[in-house]
């Protein structure tokens, strides 16, 4: 085996020509084989096995800085810097990162997570070298997907202006996790389809020879010369006309033909963007084929490329995607818009039903969110479907194009909570703080599959901002019997009892649902409250539980500060200073990959974890002053 | 006076050609005349009198739906649909808004302020008329400042398919506020300068000429030879090639030209961008001469153009200006980012002395903070400028990349806390929310000058991610003899008495100070604490005053969701149930313009309204309570 020499960045430099050609096998039987166990992304690791090998044989690292876009594509950059033997614990709890983390190796030059930040990162590490008077190379390797995101284009706009040597590398696959939209993208595929720069003059002159003579200032006129024009396409003019050198195409899956591309790139003094055409999941069938479905994967069988999971009972996701066709078949007012997520958000199946009414911006949160303000400024009921951590992205636009003017767009924030394997940069656990901070703002958490529909049917009608959170995974079928219908601002009582009350919201509702089991088997009297809307939150039922309880619990799967639960306690504060108030939440952090059952017990949110630490810090002394008071008692009675 | 014609949308429609002429003479000494006594945006609004005008004259207003971009050149449409009437209380409490404001004027089809979102929102709203069937034009003016921001890009790849007329006009006066940068302003300046499209055949058989045949596939060859063709210059062909049809260019302060080019512009069946070059300030001598002082103006001089305003004393602005400048020199380390604002945050003079570590990226908030994390992880010490308003674009980023790698950047969060005249969408209000919620973040507001300055040496060598937030205007010069030096995490004690405590951030001390100087004239023992780090707040400093005061008061110009006084309250009643909690925060909800006095009368943080309030839910009872106590002793003494 050629990778059992490969042991750290330096390594592959000295394998002859006919090793690299068994190398590049070699890795992708490895990632087939190690994925199709621990699951991960596929098909964006298969399409940059060469590539990556490339940019190890032209580069230095860690010397040179490779900022790698996403970085979901790294699994090879991570097997050649000498980190193949961590691949079994690959995105599991304590393992190692499926994204690159500066804390796991000095040859990962920036963490990344959310797409199109790259050549701003790079630009960063750029000008920290030329300020400092270092002398390395830096690298941005980002997607064409990636290439949608505004805030590459800020970048691009910038890295105009550099004075020294500066490569971005556009590994163009065609897609995103899904296919690619836009114009962009639309101008890129006339590059890869167009005949190359070889026969550029012949070329030019052709094309010139059928324009007309223009005499007048006839706009049609010249509309019609500039469309004669526009056949030239000059490969990457688009790039040359910002100011960036352009060279390409180059076969991506030819590691000469990289490694020369690349070295050509080096000598430039300014920056240069070098345009590779890769393939999504090559060198793997099933993936070649279906590269969104093998872009994150369960296990699957190699052989077949079938999940190994056994079917479960519906997502979240899955009864939104239902739910929201359901109610836009009876409105034709609703439209749906997503950011390049149509799979992963379940707005496929409306894309289908309603083309129309669909809309796929790319991977443009920002545009997403403040087109949906527009769309609602028309008289429309936009629905956006949006991951919670890629939310964040929109915040600006939801501050500033929705609320302000009190627009009727709903939210449907996905992945909100732990969201497990993907780590740090992908859970969804801000989003109660930075949208409760939001005027005009209503936010929704269901308990279960049914109160999702509610909500959502709730939410469209509604005619103001209003976002709904739900969690990654399985729809909770639990506690059907409790269905009230959805009344603004209005929490859910579900058990009724006194002593302790749960005041739980979203997934947290069935978290208090065992806790409460578990007080009960134990002789406490324990109330269950589902909050169900986190602003406005329920006063009334916080003065329910505050009448009748001496200890309220707050429970959510968000960040503490900004969320539910300080609200709930600065009302309780103010109005019943005697009860008590245990606030369970995430605690001020990051959160990092890792089985999500193990990940709330790390983080003390998980059932068991709760109890313990309502006995700790309030039950156990409660309990013994009960006791001291019985035994009181009797020996009065005696 | 044509002027006096002009009550409504279709009156211009009326009017002559030599009227018209007429007419754009008298609008532009209104503005001048109006502006030079309120203040306002100025230079802006000059540039575009003309390009108004011809919108008006093509266009069906309140019909067809016009998205002004930013909104602050919005004045002349302002007068055009009818509000000139309004111009004497422009920007002021209860008068009309320097911004477009659906709730204005049905003219108004969007809200804007904030750069770069009015092709989004008209993308929308035209979606919205293809949805429903309508039939009306939508048009965005955005200028070339704003085509900086990334958004602006999300949205035109996402115009590049429409398949209806929809029309951008790009506003291109060579600015943003401050001269502009990047690939994109170079290219449009190379439009500007050239022939124009008239000999388009003759001169591009005048470059191709110059141009060598190709035969080989080597690299720099193919790349002199693009050199050449770039000279092409195509007038927007950067534009067709991402699927908009380009018009232009076309002289911006012609009405009969600008009318020309938005009827063809009609004609189109998807999108289409006119390229218009205008004069920012035109007409009036010293608005021409100095656009970026005459951007915003208070109230000035007509003839001379001088402020009417008297010197004031150095602003937080100037503090942090001269500061920052005096930290570079002595470390070479620090760098300094703005979002095309080095004149309003103060880095026009760091730019001067230290213009190798000066980066002015654009209106690119996502990218200044990326990048800034970039330079961070490459070993530098940035300070990323911006209001705390534009901030919030830059959510994610400031989350996702500096954050989770505990970069250190350092934010110099201006014009937090109310702006005044810009209102709703400048308000910087939230920035204590969005931050706090952040891991890793820490967030430290000045009382007053000094203790900016302090501030300000301690954030740049602290090592972290670091937030320090000042107010717009003259920075405060009381309390200078208090000044305990910084240490991470802790408050400062002012004035320690009993059983009141006044525990305020930043700008909220000085009101803290007056309010603590009324009560005790009225006898009520008080004591004021500067809180000074909002994250992680001070809890020795809650235990010193929950120890000895029967009411703590807290005190911040942010909203109260999410901000330092729900923190503290948390913290109070878990361990001091007993002790009082009052929140004097702003209520959930957004801020218009006017005075800042006045909106912080109105909203009940100025000193007055808190003293007033306090009374009436606290002090009153309390009074009561303890001369009821007095009688009662002196009774039983008796």
């Amino acid at each position: 085996m050629i990778l059992e020499l490969i042991n750290g960045p330096e390594d592959i430099k000295k394998l002859t020509g006919k090793e690299l050609d068994i190398l590049r096998q070699e890795i992708r039987d490895f990632l087939i084989g190690k994925i199709s166990r621990t699951g991960g992304h596929l098909a964006s690791n298969l399409g940059v096995v060469e590539l990556t090998m490339a940019i190890y044989l032209v580069f230095d690292l860690p010397k040179d800085k490779i900022i790698w876009d996403v970085g979901h594509q790294s699994y090879t950059h991570k097997i050649l810097s000498g980190r193949k033997g961590e691949f079994d614990d690959l995105r599991q709890y304590g393992g190692m990162s499926g994204f690159p983390k500066r804390k796991e190796s000095p040859c990962d030059a920036f963490d990344t997570g959310h797409s199109s930040t790259s050549i701003s990162a790079g630009l960063g590490l750029a000008q920290a070298r030329d300020v400092s008077g270092q002398d390395h190379f830096v690298v941005s390797v980002i997607g064409d997907g990636a290439l949608t995101g505004g805030m590459a284009y800020e970048a691009l706009n910038n890295a105009a202006r550099m004075k020294k040597n500066f490569i971005i590398i556009l590994n163009d696959n065609n897609m995103s996790i899904s296919e690619n939209v836009g114009g962009m993208s639309r101008y890129l595929n006339g590059i890869r389809t167009g005949d190359g720069y070889l026969d550029l003059k012949k070329y030019v002159t052709n094309v010139l020879s059928r324009i007309p003579v223009i005499g007048d200032e006839l706009i049609d006129k010249i509309s019609r010369t500039k469309n004669g024009i526009k056949q030239l396409l000059i490969p990457g003019m688009l790039f040359e006309n910002m100011g960036i050198t352009y060279l390409g195409p180059v076969d991506g899956h030819d590691v000469k033909a990289l490694a020369r591309a690349l070295k050509e790139a080096k000598k430039l003094d300014h920056a240069v963007l070098v345009h590779v055409i890769t393939k999504k999941g090559k060198g793997y069938e099933p993936a070649e084929k279906n590269p969104s479905r093998f872009h994150g994967v369960e296990p699957f069988d190699v052989l077949t490329g079938e999940s190994k999971k056994e079917k479960k009972n519906p997502s979240y996701t899955d009864v939104f995607s239902k739910t929201i066709c359901h109610l836009a078949e009876k409105d034709p007012k609703i439209t749906a818009v997503t950011a390049a997520m149509p799979d992963g958000t379940g707005l496929k199946r409306f894309s289908r039903l309603y083309p129309d009414r669909f809309f796929d911006v790319g991977i443009a949160e920002e545009h997403a969110v403040t087109s949906a303000a527009g769309m609602a400024a028309g008289g429309l009921k936009p629905v956006v479907a949006v991951y919670s951590s890629f939310l964040q992205r929109g915040f600006d636009q939801i501050l500033h194009d929705v609320c302000i003017q009190n627009l009727p767009v709903v939210f449907a924030v996905d992945r909100a909570g732990l969201v497990g394997s993907d780590g740090e940069t992908h859970q969804g656990i801000f989003d109660l703080s930075f949208l409760s901070a939001i005027p005009n703002m209503s936010i929704f958490a269901p308990k279960n599959l049914w109160e999702l529909k509610a909500g959502l049917e709730f939410a469209v009608s509604f005619g103001g901002p209003f976002a709904i959170r739900y969690p990654r995974g399985e729809a909770y079928r639990g506690l059907k019997e409790f269905n009230a219908p959805v009344e603004y601002g209005r929490g859910e009582m579900l058990y009724e009892e006194k002593d302790i009350a749960l005041l739980a919201v979203g997934s947290m509702v069935s978290t208090g649902e065992h806790v409460r089991e578990k007080l009960k088997s134990e002789g406490w009297s324990c109330t269950l409250a589902n909050g169900r809307f986190v602003k406005p939150f329920d006063e009334e039922l916080a003065d329910r539980l505050a009448k009748n309880h001496w200890l309220i619990v707050t429970m959510e799967e968000n960040v503490l500060q900004g969320g539910y639960g300080l609200m709930v306690t600065r009302y309780i504060h103010e109005h019943y200073p005697h009860v008590k108030v245990m606030n369970i939440a995430i605690p001020d952090g990051y959160v990092e990959h890792g089985n999500v059952s193990l990940l709330r017990k790390g983080l003390g949110i998980d059932s068991d974890s709760v109890i313990w630490r309502m006995k700790k810090e309030y039950l156990d002394t409660e309990r013994q002053n009960m006791e001291w008071k019985t035994i009181n008692t009797e020996e009065k009675k005696a």
